[in-house]
């Protein structure tokens, strides 16, 4: 969520100003690119269409999956979800909570976009748990534990982007999803 | 999953029948009425596009969330979890194997597919979202709550209609994966 001074994060940055504005339905890609001072043969360079623009540059499914199978042998598989939640808490969130509450009321005002954000969790757990696995998990056990971080994450997410900005971080929202949990190791 | 000798269920069972023979995507909704012997009239009163056949007759998240609502108040929550998902276990999956088998297949098979199934799961968590703030927990914990009992839903069917048939029972399946998550309060 943070836009480099490129095509691409010219892009985003002005798309998401007119989403914010008047909504996602109601804008055009011509009007995103006249924002961002750029052409639609641009655009379609860098996005295959208008959705895309709201997932972009989403790498977190690739960075969980490593995080997680760097992450020392002995750790215990929830002290794991903790410690790869707070690393991309940290690189990706924290100092973002404007432009994050932002994205997420824009997600959650468009079907489509709902669609689209549920498809991206299912992916991110595809990823955490064929990471899981190759730490030696069982596949029922990766599988439980993929969905156990998502559910944190996807939690935390949620509470975080609707709370008063500087009320919280990121990361000590996720510690109190994983308090909620009725899980047998605290954090 | 189980088809009534009704227009809809005729319909259903032609869709999946064909779905199962040639794929979603080649399948059209010409081929389908005819298989039911019906007409693409017929078809269209009762679902919006083809890929609705799929998610037909869907009313697990109203019924998870009376069961959740109408457990007893003195049941701990991953209790109340247990048994809600035995409840829908018994009713719609245990003698359907073969059935929910074919249709998980289908929905893998598919991209879009894969979004409507994603979206149908947040819709669930939802529900169950509601019914455990209605029985008291506060926003965090219901949502915690939803997330948990949704994702011992999702990866026991995964595992089920995946696994030999008649080599164990959807609601067997529902308590292997309790019993692999990190749960304090083991079933």
């Amino acid at each position: 969520m943070r836009w480099a001074p490129d095509a691409r994060g010219r892009l985003e940055r002005a798309a998401f100003e007119l989403f914010a504005e008047q909504g996602f339905a109601a804008t055009t890609v011509p009007q995103i690119t006249a924002r961002a001072g750029l052409t639609t043969r641009t655009f379609f360079r860098h996005f295959a269409d208008k959705r895309e623009v709201v997932f972009a540059g989403d790498e977190i499914p690739t960075t969980a999956a490593r995080l997680i199978a760097e992450a020392p042998a002995d750790v215990e598989p929830v002290e794991v979800i903790r410690r790869v939640l707070h690393q991309v808490a940290a690189a990706r969130f924290d100092d973002n909570h404007a432009q994050t509450a932002a994205w997420r009321r824009i997600v959650e005002s468009n079907d489509e976009l709902r669609d689209r954000d549920a498809r991206k969790r299912a992916d991110l757990v595809r990823a955490a748990r064929g990471a899981f696995v190759e730490r030696g998990e069982t596949p029922l056990q990766a599988a439980v534990l993929a969905e156990l971080g998502v559910l944190v994450f996807q939690v935390a997410l949620d509470t975080w982007a609707g709370a008063e900005p500087g009320s919280r971080s990121m990361s000590a929202t996720i510690d109190e999803v994983l308090a909620a949990l009725p899980l047998a190791a605290r954090p």
